[in-house]
């Protein structure tokens, strides 16, 4: 299982072993997050900062469902803005990681301050990620992946690209684009159109500039944080780095 | 939404919805679960027993999953026992009911005895309620089920009254249960000739009897509990005693 399928491990499950095999891998990694966290017992944490932790997971477990649940749901619109976009990717993977730095930031002791800023630093490096994974998504290679390219058009997912390039092509293009998204049975010489389209309404670059902002927003935040622990706060910066790079 | 389709909330989204739909729903009420046990630290409980509390609860979710799993892989067996019926049905029903109980003990400021104590009777009143689903699912009627009878036959689930029936049946009609489980196509007729067989081998009134046994364990258990409480342990008899009549 390569990085991106273990990234996507519950689809993986379900190609293999069924989706109701699948929906149970995902309950029980769901309920191990939980019993992770509530074990620091166990390991001296203070219980006040273990339930304030706890509550920011479970929080951040009911706004990602309903992030997914508003991805969906602009699959059959085609007027989704790009407000709606932003707020729809917080929701979904944005708040995963905000939660997640927010929660190592308490557990280790930090102040309430510390656990605002490194969540601020999560948050920008959450919608950064998500963005490029919609480039990639376009552009990105299969096999690295783990899911067919073009999969997002077919889908009519409403990225931050697609919806550039309905606000920026010409008429017939724009018409030729709404065709396509969510054509399940859509040509791979059909999909190769599309994927030009997006390049030449310059939205795939649009997409990158404004990923590599949240990245660089997020790198800004955590070099600002004065920490005793400077190999910690140097594997952060080098996660902005990372999603920097894979931009360029 | 009768009361029935509502204890199978996700399943009844799902047709509504579609698969997708019915996931994010369940991660949605799985969540929710934990942000209400969370939300009592602004009621003033305890933080040590909110975190107990939670661990309880995550698992619970855990040990769901995993009888959940159980459940699914008996449907291709044929010779799982009654030991291993026991284990499943403890974790993938009983296991929430002894969580529940535990949690409204410790949260109401119950002894680590009263929380055990309880903690049993959820356990005994979750198994007789498992094996009362059992029955229902065999002689109970459809509307009030709100799924087709026989469905359990057709899915090949090794309840307790197919393990005691493939155990005293003759080998003729062995063979022909063994037909009917897990075929998905099954006739009405067939499925009445199977259950004319599991009432002739006395399964279903095998299966009577040790859901009534454990209810009454259950009953007898909140009988010994010393409340000051009496309406709530009133309400905790009655359904022991709920679970009783509906075997009569």
């Amino acid at each position: 299982m390569d990085k991106d399928e273990f990234r996507r491990g519950v689809p993986t499950v379900h190609k293999i072993w069924g989706i109701s095999t699948a929906i149970i891998a995902g309950d029980l990694l769901f309920s191990k997050s939980f019993e992770a966290l509530l074990y620091l017992k166990e390991l001296s944490v203070d219980s006040r900062r273990i339930v304030e932790a706890a509550r920011i997971l479970a929080q951040a477990a009911s706004t990602i469902a309903e992030g997914q649940a508003m991805d969906m749901a602009f699959e059959e619109r085609t007027d989704v803005t790009e407000e709606e976009y932003f707020q729809m990717i917080y929701k979904k993977t944005a708040t995963l990681f905000e939660a997640s730095t927010k929660i190592g930031a308490l557990v280790g002791g930090g102040s309430a301050e510390d656990v605002e800023l490194i969540g601020n630093y999560g948050r920008n490096l959450g919608i950064a990620f998500q963005i490029q994974d919609d480039i990639l998504g376009v552009i990105g290679e299969e096999e690295k992946l783990g899911k067919p390219v073009g999969s997002d058009i077919r889908e009519g997912k409403k990225t931050i690209i697609v919806i550039h390039a309905l606000r920026k092509a010409l008429p017939k293009d724009k018409e030729k684009l709404l065709e396509a998204l969510g054509n399940r049975s859509l040509s791979r010489e059909k999909i190769s159109d599309v994927i030009s389209l997006l390049i030449s309404t310059g939205s795939i670059d649009y997409a990158k500039e404004i990923a590599l902002k949240y990245a660089n927003i997020a790198k800004s935040i955590i070099e600002g944080i004065k920490v005793k622990d400077h190999e910690a706060k140097e594997m952060l910066i080098e996660l902005a780095n990372y999603v920097v790079k894979r931009l360029k």
